[in-house]
């Protein structure tokens, strides 16, 4: 565990590494029960939560504006939008007519399972006792630390967009590893870039077997189908 | 600071924040100390070191290989590559017929100076005496994590590519006030995007005053003439 990122169990080259192991981990051994407290209180009123991770700019906040478009009259919706400044997402959300809390980490990487719980009981306020379907939670742009942090969510989407190279999968494999859904965003623009679907899907699964890819965009609406079948299936699970 | 992820002075939500507070703040200091070490190290030999940061996929390896391609003849160039698993970046500068030593942090979300120092010693061994003019060094793709590691760099550089879209320096603003140079990068890309380069101008600008801004694309070469003259001014001084 590297005790100034958290990330991983591997040694780096940080010093004092001994000097503060044990912290973090109880750090996330804190967090893990914090996400379990959240996941049963999720369970416990039978809604499915979606924690949603990539670098910035893959399109998750798109992603979610479509969905909530396709979604909105049939379920019931709520966001956390994870952000390290601003409430530039929450807006965008809310301009749907749907209730988001925005999430601001002030300079941290990544959400964590407390802020989740504040954050939701925020939402809650927002929904004068009106039952949620799904809760959304759209993480702080970044592949790498997210990985690491159970949010108490049932299902971890990663999004890798066509821009940022086929090669992401096996230089961030602790996204893959630790997701159920890999979206490949904005293939419209395939055309344009040197990405080879059959190779991130091929490096993807052999990182994670059972996970299952579907690639899209929302400007040709290409997947958007399959991803939405594939919350409705989770929902109905719940 | 938070103890985890270590990213920031400001308080968020982890547990157990005082206890560890010194111990965090003390391995940022020893990175400083070492930071320090590397840079009077890179100065005693008169060379330039300049530290790229961005999220997965603007650009860094690319930015790299075509400034490669068209200063090899004048000057002398190694390389640091920073990844979390893999060496394919290494392997696409030595395609180019440069020293380059892979620098894996095995999960970690940011390179540091104690692994510089390191890796600049293997970097040396592969020079047989021959002294380096420019030492680029490629961190992990991140825009969050490598902003609060001074690695000895002279120059600062950010990349944010189009596709990530405009709103990246309000929302990613450490990244920005840290560096000297952003290089909006895949501006061959703006007419498939809603980009607005003012916009993305004045925002960086407002936070960082002193920031240089050079739009590129190596694909259409637009700005690769302004970015290697910045290279060449810089080294002068060295």
């Amino acid at each position: 565990m590297c005790d100034v990122c958290g990330c991983h169990e591997r040694v780096h080259s940080h010093s004092h590494q001994t000097r503060t192991v044990d912290v973090n981990q109880s750090l996330l051994k804190a967090n893990e029960e914090a996400a379990i407290n959240n996941r049963k209180h999720f369970d416990d009123l039978g809604m499915l939560a979606i924690n949603i991770i990539s670098s910035p700019g893959s399109g998750k906040t798109t992603l979610l504006e479509k969905s909530i478009d396709v979604l909105k009259d049939e379920i019931s919706i709520g966001v956390l939008e994870g952000d390290i400044e601003t409430d530039l997402d929450a807006e965008r959300i809310r301009a749907k007519g749907i209730p988001a809390v925005q999430l601001t980490t002030g300079g941290a990487c990544h959400l964590d399972s407390s802020l989740i719980h504040k954050g939701f009981h925020s939402l809650e306020h927002q929904l004068n006792g009106k039952k949620l379907d799904v809760l959304f939670i759209e993480n702080v742009g970044n592949l790498v630390c997210p990985s690491f942090f159970d949010l108490g969510e049932h299902v971890r989407v990663v999004l890798i967009s066509v821009p940022e190279g086929h090669d992401k999968p096996v230089k961030y494999p602790k996204a893959i590893m630790t997701s159920q859904l890999l979206i490949i965003s904005k293939s419209d623009l395939v055309p344009y870039f040197d990405f080879n679907i059959d190779k991130i899907k091929k490096d993807a699964s052999a990182l994670n077997p059972s996970l299952k890819i579907i690639v899209t965009s929302t400007k040709t609406g290409e997947g958007m189908e399959e991803w939405i079948d594939y919350l409705k299936v989770n929902l109905k699970q719940k």
